[in-house]
């Protein structure tokens, strides 16, 4: 195999994933001008905000992914390849790829960010993250498992094993799903399984720093964790997981929890390709970039999004790894890309902050505008049109819009399969 | 663990399998009257005509599943389990299970059908079956996998190994999916992939008998033929495929194609379990029934659907294995369980033949009703009323005509996901 990528005239930008940042480069690149290759070793883009929906039975996998050919369908001078990208090689201007080499004008990094482990295999081993649509879809298989080993459970031990859920974690993603899992708890296990007393399942959400959303405003920590409390949640901050054995999750405050199901949402590094500059690797294991996120010390090689580490006046310690500043990141390379072939001076980066938001449940959210903070059923509003808005494509913005309605009215979520791949990989 | 079901007074009904057979024996059977134990290995009813949709990247797995909790939602004396029956033992009424014993009062094999490699080891491990919701999607990521491959091919011979497509079995199933490929490569992959040569990729569909759908008319099975011909598909009767490495197909009239896809749609057996009489295992390995669904030579054993073999002056070959005669038989078994229980007499299975059909393409489908063939567009329209009236559920029959229109006004199918299952599957 050979990547078969036809030679032109034109520079050629090798861009590196095809999350918010690279995707939005890549559809802002001026036809005709470079030859654009997009790597990623999906197929699709993925709607990361709203995995952890995929991962409790609200939406489809589908809905929340698009193909990357259908983006970009009929686009010539653009070439797709699903490939993992093994090692960069500076100085001849290529990569090394698992589909042979391809050599590059201008290089771009977008490779995101994945689970940070912090060093613990066991945990690694044991905890369910939720960085991809098949993440997931493993979660999702994993918890409708252990409602039915409940179900068939020898005695209480095991039966506390399988029902209770600890989340750890308490950002966005982490208040989110245990929400999530609250609500399932009330409305739809005990229609699904009569014959069981649901009083045993325990959700806990663990902490590290002394509030949950760290990255928001006191005021909205508060009202989430109030919400949640509400709801059944046992929130647990200033704590942190020692160890997990797939069993109990031992917590530094001595306190141990029986519970097969461990969900990872406790923090992310940048994901790091092979011969980077090591001395560019900074804080989270993000690469250092100057305003115009040019690589330090490089010419024609970028980085934007979760993996790149601008540091700024007011963002010190780099931007936060979210949609807004990968996409904005994005959108000014494309343009700094033209002006680099024209000649003109490069625009540096500035972030424009959107604001931040969290959905807590049904008609709960807090959402954090410039200027303005709000919380209650209008949060969760903006939530979902913001959400909605976001979403690549006609048809998958009306499917989650269906989904949603169709789950809020019922008080259900559709999607209770536990779907095992068995055989047959490739 | 343990299979933990409630001890009552009511006689219970351990129904195995939840495919069309069982699921209308469960809903059926009155409640207060058995308890009622459905095993399944999954935790969905999957709607077996579209699977090909599914597979094709037509339709979303969910559309055409439903999960039997929600079916049976706030059910009373009603259990559902999650298990593999490895065998029963008739002369104590009680079944092993993975998750331990099951004792029952009546017994209902619904155990379906499988694909029957008729004994080729090669064939069932390199081809591709479709009979399972899981092996819809492990084709729809073979399939679009090797597109992908295609582009990255390094010599001619290694690019028709991608894109050649061989489909063994014209019944309806292999007719359904040789006419979607037909359409994809028509509209959609020269979209999704500009720089490539789609007159390269054929598509080859091969029947052992003399003509495509065997089962039906003679009008039907040429309709069929001439149309699938003009969409270009090769069609090729009268032959069998002797052996498949996984590279190469090779046909008794001694051709070989070379293809890394090869979907097997020709022929399926009973799925027997360990155990049941082997006397009464005939033809096609179905179990012999008589006229009321009982397992010849027992009182309390029954089957019904694809796994029973019932002969009558009709059908001396026993009743086609497809949805309608299994809804029949288990809808006359719950009459007959209730009969049995008040000391009346059973009453005997008539098939009431509702008529068969296969769709081909946009438009285009036959159809034969009891004293009507069709075959064009009527045939299409109705078709496509029968399925979505069959499928489980308001919200999966919306989401499938959706599904549908979406698909038929922009010519596309947007599922064309790739999502691999890498890692922790239990």
């Amino acid at each position: 195999m050979q990547a078969n990528i036809p030679k032109t005239t034109l520079k050629r930008v090798v861009i590196v994933g095809g999350g918010f940042a690279g995707l939005r480069l890549a559809s802002d690149l001026p036809k005709k001008v470079f030859q654009v290759v997009l790597l990623d070793k999906n197929n699709f883009h993925q709607f990361q905000p709203l995995l952890y929906q995929v991962a409790t039975a609200g939406l489809e996998p589908s809905s929340i992914a698009f193909p990357f050919r259908k983006v970009f369908s009929r686009r010539r001078d653009f070439h797709i390849r699903l490939t993992e990208v093994i090692s960069v090689d500076k100085e001849h201007r290529k990569l090394e790829t698992t589909i042979g080499d391809i050599s590059y004008d201008y290089l771009v990094l977008a490779t995101g960010a994945t689970s940070n482990f912090f060093g613990n295999r066991d945990i690694e081993k044991f905890s369910l993250p939720m960085k991809s649509i098949q993440e997931a879809l493993q979660l999702r298989n994993h918890l409708f498992q252990r409602f039915e080993d409940a179900l068939i459970a020898s005695d209480k031990e095991e039966l506390s094993l399988f029902l209770n859920i600890v989340i750890v974690g308490g950002g966005p993603t982490g208040v989110e799903v245990s929400g999530t899992l609250a609500e399932m708890k009330k409305y739809i296990l005990p229609k699904d399984f009569p014959d069981m007393d649901f009083s045993e399942l325990h959700i806990y959400l663990i902490e590290g720093s002394d509030r949950l959303l760290p990255s928001m405003s006191s005021d909205s920590s508060l009202q989430a964790r109030r919400c949640l409390e509400k709801m059944g949640v046992e929130v647990m901050t200033q704590t942190l997981v020692e160890h997990y054995d797939g069993r109990y999750v031992t917590l530094n405050n001595g306190h141990k929890i029986p519970s097969k199901t461990m969900i990872w949402a406790a923090g992310v590094k940048g994901s790091i390709i092979e011969g980077v500059p090591r001395e560019q690797i900074t804080h989270g294991q993000r690469l250092r970039v100057n305003e115009f996120n040019t690589v330090h010390g490089y010419e024609d090689v970028f980085a934007i999004g979760d993996v790149a580490h601008m540091v700024t006046s007011d963002y010190p310690n780099g931007h936060p790894q979210m949609a807004q500043p990968a996409i904005q990141q994005g959108r000014l390379l494309a343009k700094n890309l033209v002006r680099m072939q024209k000649g003109l001076p490069l625009l540096p980066f500035t972030y424009k902050d959107l604001g931040s938001m969290a959905t807590i449940g049904r008609n709960k959210a807090v959402a954090e505008l410039p200027g303005y903070h709000f919380h209650g059923f209008f949060a969760w509003v903006i939530w979902l049109v913001v959400h909605l808005k976001s979403i690549l494509g006609v048809r998958n913005k009306f499917l989650v819009l269906i989904n949603w309605i169709w789950n809020y009215i019922t008080y259900d979520l559709s999607l209770r399969l536990i779907i095992k791949n068995d055989k047959k990989l490739d």
